[in-house]
Parts: structure tokens; C-alpha cells; sequence
């Protein structure tokens, strides 16, 4: 709804399929078919990629070939961002060497959620943080910071907003570029959203926010709409919704990476994103998987993509 | 959000399951297994229903227990508005001898779809709900319009504002107490949304409006985030999601509704409705039909239904 004269606002999608999705999925891939995947999502325009997880291979056999992975798309395309999660020193070593452009440190901000998810305090994991700073010093390699629970935690409830606040600062303070605030189970609403974008544009003014919704409620979009009220112009999502949701076994996870890109799309904003190559990505995901993705646009169609009158039944009073 | 002294902004929601959701399904209910359902969703706070078409039953087994639905409903609870849609003059008789509070009567925007749907002109359809109008005055019964395809249509794709205001306008003319725009292929979108609600307050001021989202293409609840900002405070919606779309097998319908009375509840919005109840009556339709539903809060279960820690394996490295 731009004019032409105008350009459109543009809005950063980090697609995190490969890492937050396939973490939380049932099925293990090879990076073979993590590649075929990731080459659809770059024929779809998807440039930044939250790549892998340096974890250790046994906690999370899904990420057990991270280094071949980063390997492997960097091989297949020059201009990526590829950003990859480090629990600690080693995972940061490993990820420098297998070529990052950023790591992603995390933490919750519920202790319990913490303590279950990486086995600490969240006190213990600020400190270890400071360590991998130093290591990233004058490699190049930027620094992002991620927290969890941060709209509610599923062992805790209501998560506080200076709980999050707090975070936020250390994060600036070692120098982060970016800092992503997980809905880890679905609880962010729109009121919450307001509530800590503005208080951490307090807490943490030069430190972009990137916001990263599930749709375990089904609100996940409508979230999206109050982070685009509020000026936001990051977010994080998974192509066909990969990942599920621990946490309430058939409930939904990630936002779908090709419903969000269609919402911004109809909004008139600027993703750098082909609607029906996502669709094909989504596609290529569900395959992969063996199930059907929640994502809706892939079921549905693009928008003008029309029916032929005979072909659909004659509909018989419809309002 | 809101302080005690303020009371909250009330939303109406008409709940479409039992017509809308029904029509739309392959399983067809005896009256008393719709009764349990209708049961459920009056426990739940609903109070608006659209309740049954008075179409022809050979056209629309589903709905083929109309006059016995209203009744059941009418023995049921006092003070519930009933609507029904009638899709001409033997229709709007049916209905009125069975106590509807209102008729709803319908027409697509879209000349193909309407053709389709009822295999009658647009300016045919609008010419026998002047008969229908003259029929109603004096019984105390109103007269709701529906414009279907009010978004776009599958056939045709964009669908004109010029196209729907005009038909607003006869709406208005005819003494409509409300009109219903229908999203009938989930083809609205938030900027599309703005176009019509404003231009329909321009050609018709004295109409209240009411918006009815199909999350065929996952934007349901962000057009709903659209019309809150614009000040709509009606809403149509059905229980668990029920009723697929015929036009793109496997896509979703009608919103949830109760998915959207979480949303409404959570930007601090009076709705009357109670979410945790609504989920119970989204578990019997899933039930009845035999099928999980669309909805998402009734799988995920409330904001704070918590999970016990030693109840879920550990996670390994989320963020």
C-alpha cells in the first residue's frame, strides 16, 4: 500500500528452523536433507539463519553435526548471516572455528525454567557469559543474546518484567548486537509485548530487540501486530512452524516462517522474502518430517491463487 | 490492564459453530448431540448464537433440524439472542414461526461466488430481501445482513470496496441492525481491513459492524488485532474452529472462539465469556466431530495451567 516512491519499511527475519525447529522435532535429519531444506529457504530469499547449536552431541543428537552444517551453507552461498546457539566456552570455541558470524547466548528469565533447560542459575550463566565475551574479543564474531521464558515461564507463571530488564543490560553490557526475547511456551500477549519492549528501550536503548513468538495460543501473529505497533522491526520464526512444543504435546511451537513473511507482506513491508518459495520450503520441511506442518498459508494457497468454479462444490447458502 | 474503576470495553462475540461451523463439517448431529454442544458453550458465557440456517434441508442436511434446534435452544435459556440464516421469503416465514430474534440474510460481494453460492445476481439477491424486509416489520424480529466474500473471493480474487459498501448501503436502507462482513476464503488482511471498515463507516454511519475472520491463511486473530484498533467491538467466531474451508482442502476455517476470547481476555477486553469453559466446549465438538480441532488454546491448555518440573524431560538447550 506504498507508493512507489517510498520504499517500504523493511523487517529482518532470522529463520531459526534449522536450529529451534529441528531441535524440538522427533525426527533426526542428515545435514544432507538439512541442506535441501536450507537451499529452499534460500531460494526463498532467507539470507539470515540461526544455523545450529554447539551443545554437546548427546544432549541433542538433532544438532550432533553442527560444524558440517555451518560448513555446508557456507559452501552453498556468500552473504549469509549465520548465527549459532553456545551453552558455554567449548560451544563458543567450536562454533568460532566452524565460521559463525554470531553466537547466541542464552539464559531464562525464570530461574526454574533455567535450572531445567541448562542446569544453573541464571547468576551462573550471566558469569559464564563474560568468559565467552572475552574469547569473541577482536574476532569479528558478534555477540547476541537470547532469553527465554520471557513473557512467562511453564513452571513459574508470570515472569517479571525487571527479571527480563536485568538481563537485557548485562547483555548490553558485554557488548551484544542484538537481543532476541523468547515466548518459549506461548504466553506472550499482546499487553506483555508492550510491556517489556518498552522497558527494555529504557533498560537497554542501543540494544536492537528482536522478538521471537510461539504460537502454542494461537496468537503468535497477533503478537507480531503489537511488535509492528510498537516500531519492532525483527523477529524470529520457523519455516512450516517446525518444532513443537515440549512442553503441552500437541500444542504448536515456532510462528510459521511463511505465514509471518505473508502478514508482512499484506502489511506493505519488506521481508526480502518470496511467499510462494517459503510455501515450497514448507513443503520440502513436512516432507522431511513425515507429518503435516501447523503452518496455514502452505495449506491454503497464496492469497490469489484462485479456483476454478467447477471444481469447487456448488456451496449451498454460505455466509 | 485496566484499573477497577474503569470498567473494560466490552466485545460481543456471536458464536457460529452450531450454523457457520456445522455447515462446513462431514459429520452431521442429531438436535440433542448440537444441544450438548450448545449446553457447553452457554456454561462457557455465550449468549449469541447463530444458531441454524432455514434453508432447504435436501440442500443442507446438516442444518435440516432447524425449527427443532430453535426451539431446543429457546427451552434452554432465556435472555440468548438467536440469529438464523434465511435465504428467502419460505426461509424467513420458517424462521419466524420457530422465534428467531433476527434473520440474517446474505450476499457475496463477489458476482461468481454469489452465482455459486445461491445461483441468483447480486442485485436478484438484494431485491428479495425487500420482500423479506416487509415480511419482518411490525414482529419485533430484526434484520442482520451478511456480505460474504467481503475481503476477496476465490473465484474472482479482489473483490471491490465500491462492491461491498454499495451492498452496505441497501443493508442500511432495508433497516439492518447489524452487518457482518465475511472473510469466506481467509483472504482479509490488516490493511485491507482498515479499507472497508472505514469506508463502510463513510457509506453507512448508523451500521454497526461485526467481523468475521477465517484463519485459512493464519492471520485470523492479527485482522482481529486490525479491527480492535479501529474501534470494532463485533465479532463472529466458532467453537474449536469448526468448519473447514471447501474452497482448499486441509486449510482452516472460521476463527476459534476460543482462541479469540483468550486474546480479547488478555488485552484486558470484556467478553462474558469464560476461556478455561470454552476449552471444555472446544473438547466436545472436537468429540463430536471426531476429529481434533484447529484451535490452539485447547490444546496448550490456559496461560498459567502450569507443568510440574519432573513432568517434562529435560530440555537441552532452549532458547
Amino acid at each position: 500500500m506504498s507508493t512507489p516512491d517510498v520504499p517500504r519499511q523493511g523487517i529482518h527475519i532470522t529463520e531459526v528452523g534449522l536450529r529451534d525447529g529441528l531441535q524440538n522435532e522427533a525426527v533426526v535429519l542428515s545435514t544432507d536433507q538439512k541442506l535441501s531444506l536450507a537451499r529452499a529457504l534460500m531460494a526463498a530469499g532467507v539470507r539470515e539463519f540461526e544455523a545450529t547449536s554447539f551443545v554437546s552431541p548427546r544432549a541433542v543428537p538433532a544438532l550432533a553435526d553442527a560444524a558440517d552444517m555451518m560448513a555446508a551453507l557456507r559452501r552453498e552461498m556468500s552473504g549469509l548471516h549465520l548465527s549459532a546457539l553456545v551453552p558455554n566456552v567449548r560451544g563458543a570455541e567450536r562454533a568460532m572455528q566452524a565460521g559463525v558470524d554470531s553466537v547466541v547466548l542464552f539464559v531464562s528469565a525464570s530461574e526454574s525454567h533455567n535450572a531445567k533447560n541448562v542446569n544453573r542459575r541464571v547468576a551462573e550463566s550471566l558469569a559464564g557469559f563474560e568468559q565467552i565475551a572475552r574469547l569473541l574479543e577482536g574476532t569479528g564474531v558478534a555477540l547476541r543474546g537470547a532469553i527465554a521464558t520471557a513473557f512467562g515461564c511453564p513452571f513459574e507463571g508470570n515472569v517479571s518484567v525487571d527479571a527480563v530488564a536485568d538481563i537485557a543490560r548485562r547483555f548490553a553490557d558485554l557488548g551484544a548486537t542484538h537481543l532476541s526475547l523468547g515466548d518459549t511456551t506461548g504466553m506472550a500477549t499482546p499487553p506483555l509485548v508492550t510491556e517489556r519492549v518498552t522497558r527494555l528501550r529504557d533498560a537497554a536503548p542501543d540494544l536492537p530487540l528482536t522478538l521471537h513468538f510461539h504460537n502454542t495460543r494461537g496468537i503468535g501473529l497477533a503478537n507480531v501486530m503489537q511488535g509492528l505497533a510498537l516500531g519492532v522491526d525483527r523477529y524470529e520464526s520457523s519455516i512450516g512452524g517446525l518444532g513443537g512444543c515440549p512442553f503441552a504435546p500437541g500444542a504448536s511451537g515456532n510462528i510459521a516462517t511463511e505465514d509471518l513473511a505473508y502478514l508482512l507482506e499484506e502489511m506493505g513491508l519488506e521481508t526480502g522474502l518470496d511467499v510462494e518459495r517459503l510455501i515450497e520450503a514448507a513443503g520440502r520441511a513436512s516432507d522431511l518430517m513425515g507429518r503435516p506442518l501447523p503452518g496455514q498459508v502452505s495449506r491454503a494457497g497464496a492469497r490469489l491463487a484462485l479456483s476454478a468454479c467447477d471444481t469447487v462444490p456448488t456451496a449451498r447458502g454460505e455466509a
